[in-house]
């Protein structure tokens, strides 16, 4: 861990970059629900995974723009926050905790948890293309948009990953792929990217961990409690839902979340920020999972 | 309507463009039901009329990048869209029907409508971002994305707009100026700057037919039954909701309607196309009101 917190500092900038983006958007003009709500959704963050990864990545390739390393990195952050959002809704998971916090709709209401995920992505759009105008490379924040709104849009991304639930057949491989592993790979590739590096040798790492991480979210939400969680636990049972739990067994899912993190590191392309990245993906996915529930596994 | 009709026949290359686009997303790949809501959202379309508008300023200030008009065009359309099935849902307004057919959520349950939604949503900005690649200039296209972004997020754009119905005090004027105008004036603009023109002179065209159509929008609620609509009716009163109607009578309204489009048109911009797009404007305009209600109204 200490090797990588000179990199963990720098990273810590994304945050005052994503405050800086979402006060563009809940301003004194802003109807003052919608404003607290957008706010609400984002703040305190989770452990940003994502947009640090996203980071990361486009430091580790010597990016010269850092500018729109933060606007990838925001805009995936923002996406990531909407489809939380979305997905605790009512006619989703009815989820009314969300980070140890009563959830957007629980708290605002339906129609503003609606709105909320709705400007959220706007913003995470209008974030990017206002950074192109400041951008060393236009030609690259467009790139970069198309990889992340690929990571959310249909018929590959996040939308298209939540739609699968609402079908009687499910490929639950295309399901995680699209649900969760979307976003991570738009991570990594928007990342790389946005240094100018071909994104294409990036898609594995940000597959892989996103696996992990669905992993880890099926693990936690079959043993965790939900206090130690902040949300509901037991909701792939309640739901029906694939579960890698409920597919290998508790001990057969923690031996895949390790799988899928090292398949990932092993598939990293060459860069100069290769083993401080291989550190900072490690110490990110040692905490996919609460230590406690890691040694309930073991 | 004769001297338009050239123009016309141009402006319905928007629809295959359209059609084009929406197949990016709906594919054989994407979840069957969200791939058949996303057609269903958009085809058959309404009047096309911020689409159509947003080309007509582009053609009419000589684009030299129809691509890019198309694009705008269809971002837009994408947007109306998800505007339309998101406010159609039970926690909006409920309704069942539009367009004279079952609303997105009456026919495919909520969670398909609220992705779809969303999905339309990243589809508009992927639509631009993808035409950036080819696009004449660049740099264009982000002014063009920033643009249509403004008209639909917060603090001013449609989302903003759907949000001050859930605040207790309500700026009626501030209310319609994001809800219906704002993604005129994005479509006026947005159609402008990928002209290549500066937008800032299209925002009074926008915003006056913005304004025109959603008091023609009160008027249909008030006067029109659904059969001929194609929607519910009564609406505004239903729901308590502020109208032009409820506040300056029909005849009222009628007049301000009219006003606000002659406004518009004298404020338009000296261009190659502009008296061409005056008779659009027009043209379109006296579709807004059903023959039959601008008669009992008259």
């Amino acid at each position: 861990m200490s090797m990588v917190t000179t990199m963990e500092k720098t990273l810590l900038d994304c945050e005052q970059y994503i405050e800086e983006a979402l006060a563009e958007h809940a301003t004194a003009q802003c109807p003052p629900l919608l404003a607290q709500a957008l706010n609400y959704a984002v703040f305190p963050g989770g452990a940003r995974v994502r947009p640090q990864l996203c980071k990361a990545v486009a430091l580790a390739n010597n990016s010269s723009d850092v500018g729109l390393a933060n606007a990838a990195a925001t805009a995936v952050e923002f996406l990531h926050c909407a489809s939380l959002v979305h997905d605790d809704l009512p006619c989703f998971d009815d989820a009314t905790q969300r980070r140890g916090k009563p959830s957007v709709h629980a708290k605002f209401g339906e129609r503003i948890a609606v709105l909320t995920g709705d400007a959220l992505i706007v913003a995470a759009f209008q974030t990017l293309s206002a950074h192109a105008v400041q951008a060393v490379r236009a030609e690259r924040v467009h790139l970069v948009t198309t990889i992340v709104a690929r990571g959310v849009g249909a018929p590959h991304g996040i939308c298209a990953g939540q739609a699968w639930e609402c079908e009687q057949r499910v490929d639950l491989s295309r399901y995680h792929r699209a649900k969760t592993g979307a976003l991570f790979v738009a991570a990594t590739c928007a990342g790389a990217a946005a240094a100018g590096v071909d994104p294409g040798p990036w898609v594995n790492l940000g597959a892989s961990i996103g696996e992990a991480y669905q992993v880890a979210d099926d693990i936690k939400d079959a043993v965790s409690d939900p206090d130690a969680l902040g949300k509901p636990t037991g909701i792939d049972v309640k739901l029906d839902r694939p579960s890698a739990v409920r597919e290998l067994g508790l001990d057969g899912a923690v031996a895949r979340l390790k799988e899928c993190l090292e398949a990932g590191l092993d598939s990293m392309p060459a860069c100069a920020g290769h083993d401080m990245l291989q550190k900072l993906v490690r110490a990110q996915a040692s905490r996919f999972v609460p230590e406690k529930i890691a040694q309930v596994a073991a």
